[in-house]
């Protein structure tokens, strides 16, 4: 016997139809002798009504009283939910963030979770009951609401498992699990069955949108095993855990492309100390995201400085650099709005030379150009023209062969 | 400066705009020099909505957790409240009834105040804020989410003022006060400035629905002085309030009529003691709820008795008594559910002989036959054939001349 935190997203309990087949689910996860958390988001459509309600009054409404108003969302399907289970003769009990006291820090809107006070949901689950809780919420120490922002309850849930030692954190969702790339774009792309905390994390940031970022960094520092399904389809899903778990061995394990993102450069810029932070200074003061970031040293005592930020950001972005350029004689500053980032994951590249040359010989073979490089660990990402994007990602699936049976290291 | 307890029902918050209209009338009494308490209702339709979800799942849902699902309707207007406040440079803070420590009993979907902790209130007034408050909810000794029952907003209202010795406690509601009678009934009918706690509790129990019943015998258990009027129009509404009060001293304040009742009479019991529970007893058992009861000795060693239920349970309360007639050795059962109840009500008829018989010449002039009395200190209450309800009002309401300024005593 285990204790299993189950959480379905809004989609999930999106009708009262959808709410008895997870209710059937849980309940079949009780017959096979486990426990269950059961963590769910607001119903489909709800949070984005309750903001129009919001923004009917402002813009940019008052943070505490927002959490006031989006937390009721999730209140709404934990007493259904319960209710449901209730009515199928399946004790259960729902609790808000704050009656089980999930403790955040008071920003408001996007809070953290600090502490999870376990004793009241172990009680329920020795007393038989299926404990069904809000996610996405908590409370702060003055006891205000507070939520977690968008994509908050897998992070809910992650704390949860961490704070009640569950055996498995299972996220359901509408994809089936975590795949080598996108299926719209390599119709072979491949189901995982394992991925690593930090492949998750590279594939997540990069725009494989299955899980919320946090919540794989939460599981990953307390070491949750953490579990992606559907919530239509039976199936195993993708397990991610970390590496010393007995899993397939591979290199690479997935591909994936960023759309959103614009490059911009500034040419000539004197090489001297400050540099770096006298450019990316007033961008991030201007409170705009800076992903890639490549510099390299030219011959003439100038250097070219270039880095990507969001597509939505980069006329903004580019305004700015015009500025900050002729502050501190920069020869010009240029910019790209049509641009692809392509980015090959995976743990095994860490101990296996030759992946960045395979990876760029198949660009070439193929005639894409490379317009930017950047590496990390178990990382390798590229800037290409985007009208290439779709090209290259096909590319390399094929040329790592991720269509097929784990490469063994 | 005096503190203020202001509460709005569902239709008064039930758009964006509305609640901006509430918004400025909240500001206006600020700027009047008070502190100022919002006590809203969920917003209009909503709390339908809801019990529509639930209903879904299981026409009798599970109690505690009806509770955490309808209480999102008020979390949701707290939340607007505020924020409307909050966006017109007018600092607010929302609390749940939780937050705010309205402690009930356990009796969920109906529950009993027993006690508000009004400290965080008391601060944040002192800091200058509106306070606001969700309506109709609370929290038991456990933790759990607890509702009052419908129309138990208007109790939170009075609950805070009295914990709060607000100086008045005003219910803003579609009507603009408590009138002498139904003015469809009688055009002529006349708004009353002032009305005793008793005298309300009679009317409201009558079928003058304008404020819930609870709330009343809360006011004048604690006291508080009560405003009903109008959030759509100015005027000084109605003050409930106690006889010590400075005002005008009527006799009668109204007359009510009651088309929702029937009644039941058994003829020729034994009169010995034990016939009352004996009937009533299992009435009772049957959750069948039991208005005006009368019974007159006969001659012959027989008594008839005579009650009223609501005419939703006459069906049911009919076949209870064939058979509690049958074993006690009663002559029969005969029931009619087509009446109306006639009411005058007024403290003055304490001290003013004759009201009575005053009454019962005026129904008999009009050829009104009388069918059951029933009397109270300040009421007395006929029951007549149903076609001459509305007759019947008129004649009284003309023959007390409630049309004109009050009678003094």
């Amino acid at each position: 016997m285990a204790l299993i935190v189950q959480k379905y997203g809004g989609t999930s309990v999106g009708t009262i139809e959808r709410i008895a087949a997870v209710a059937e689910r849980v309940q079949r996860t009780r017959r096979a002798g486990h426990e269950v958390i059961v963590v769910v988001s607001a119903m489909a459509g709800e949070t984005d009504r309750l903001l129009g309600l919001a923004r009917q009054i402002n813009e940019q409404p008052n943070g505490r009283e927002l959490d006031v108003l989006l937390s009721t969302g999730e209140q709404v399907s934990i007493a259904l939910m319960a209710m449901m289970l209730e009515s199928r003769a399946c004790p259960a009990r729902s609790y808000t963030g704050s009656q089980v006291h999930i403790l955040t820090d008071s920003a408001h809107t996007k809070a953290r979770i600090l502490d999870i006070d376990g004793r009241r949901i172990r009680r329920d689950l020795e007393g038989g009951f299926v404990v069904v809780v809000a996610g996405f919420q908590g409370v702060d120490e003055h006891g205000n609401i507070t939520t977690l922002g968008r994509g908050g309850s897998d992070t809910t849930a992650v704390a949860l498992a961490a704070a009640l030692s569950a055996g498995e954190c299972q996220i359901y969702t509408d994809v089936d699990g975590v795949y080598s790339t996108d299926p719209r774009i390599v119709p072979q792309a491949r189901k995982l069955d394992t991925v690593t905390y930090e492949e998750m994390l590279e594939m997540a940031s990069l725009g494989a949108k299955v899980l919320q970022i946090r919540s794989v960094e939460f599981a990953q520092k307390y070491n949750v095993r953490l579990r992606v399904l559907s919530s239509f389809d039976e199936g195993e899903g993708t397990l991610i855990t970390s590496e010393d778990e007995d899993m397939e061995e591979v290199v690479i394990s997935g591909v994936t492309l960023n759309r959103n993102e614009a490059k911009l450069t500034i040419l000539g810029v004197p090489d001297r100390p400050g540099i770096a932070s006298g450019i990316l200074g007033p961008v991030a003061d201007a409170d705009i995201e800076v992903d890639m970031i490549v510099q390299n040293v030219g011959a003439d005592g100038t250097t070219d400085f270039t880095f990507t930020v969001n597509r939505t950001d980069y006329k903004a972005a580019l305004d700015l650099l015009q500025r900050v350029c002729a502050g501190m004689g920069a020869r010009a500053v240029e910019g790209d709005d049509r641009i692809a980032k392509i980015s090959l994951v995976g743990v095994g590249m860490r101990s296996h030379a030759g992946i960045a040359a395979k990876m760029f010989r198949a660009l070439a073979d193929e005639g894409i150009n490379i317009r930017m490089i950047s590496t990390s660990e178990i990382k390798v990402s590229v800037v290409v023209d985007e009208k290439y994007g779709e090209l290259a990602v096909r590319t390399l699936h094929s040329a790592f062969a991720l269509d097929q049976a784990p490469a063994k290291s």
